[in-house]
């Protein structure tokens, strides 16, 4: 998706071999224009989606981006914590995260997952995949079908993207880093 | 907003005498057409703004819901927690949740406030309004304007509104919540 590689190569910083920071338009501040795009695009890539299911914080926006694309579907995002309304009748798995450095449970509520939902997943990295399959545990508690994988940036050098192919999932990045060194970024 | 109020009616759960809970179509599952009808009213309220600022998690989508009826502002979410990626030249300040009963700091980085920046604050719930207190102070500290204050929802009972108004704050709610009384909502 050109209008993102150009986005990165413009204004993403690369902090070593394995951070690519994104925080002036994706998971800060987010550019809302280049974030109707990336629902657009992700969308095209997938049919027959009944809801868009994604985890806490950053993927909210892209899955809210995408779903106006499939006829407004529902959102639904795995949460972190839990809060004065949540409600223990939930699915729940723990996902490691990479750049927090930390396993933390994330959950849905039971409600939300029904057997004859068609999801598709919505994340904004797709690195070694824990996230990704955290979710797909979500969807496959509650019977429902996994669609795809839809992720604005994944890191190729990671094997997120591998291991969900290798579980027969059907997963679409709208830009692929190949590489991080040297302060600059290799793109697909 | 006759939407936003006919849901409520239909799918809110009120517990106790303090919580409604909108967790099917505000802030776990989300609604996506009722949140493209939330932005565009919060959005018929202000004008000449160039930015919309909000808080992690629930504020996310409807502050990119709106943006979209700003020609594309940019969206900037403070956030509670540090990653990797999080610079430490940042705006601070403290906020009390009511739903989650604890005070957290939340921080936007500098470089996402600018002095010239007209900005709309954006979130689900306005209750005590301290979310809403904890955005302004960070805007203040960046020497931007607040235009105002749209919300999802208000409690007309608690005194997040009237706090802002008289701080000569324009504020404007999608729906005010005037009454939670045995398991029933009253809304203005």
């Amino acid at each position: 998706m050109d209008l993102l590689k150009e986005k990165i190569k413009e204004s993403g910083k690369v902090i070593g071999s394995n951070i690519l920071k994104v925080d002036s338009f994706i998971n800060h501040q987010i550019d809302t224009k280049l974030l109707d795009e990336i629902g657009r695009f992700i969308a095209s890539k997938f049919q027959n989606v009944t809801k868009i299911v994604t985890i806490e914080t950053s993927g909210i926006a892209f899955a809210c981006a995408v779903a106006r694309y499939y006829d407004f579907a529902p959102v639904v995002f795995a949460k972190k914590t839990k809060s004065a309304t949540t409600s223990n009748d939930v699915y729940e798995t723990s996902v490691y995260s990479f750049t927090k450095k930390q396993t933390f449970n994330v959950s849905i509520d039971k409600r939300f997952l029904n057997d004859y939902d068609r999801i598709l997943i919505i994340d904004d990295f797709l690195a070694d995949g824990n996230a990704a399959l955290g979710l797909i545990d979500l969807v496959n508690q509650a019977k429902a079908s996994v669609v795809g994988i839809g992720v604005v940036i994944e890191k190729g050098f990671q094997p997120g993207h591998q291991k969900l192919v290798d579980l027969g999932y059907h997963v679409e990045a709208c830009a692929t880093v190949l590489k991080l060194e040297n302060g600059s970024v290799t793109l697909k």
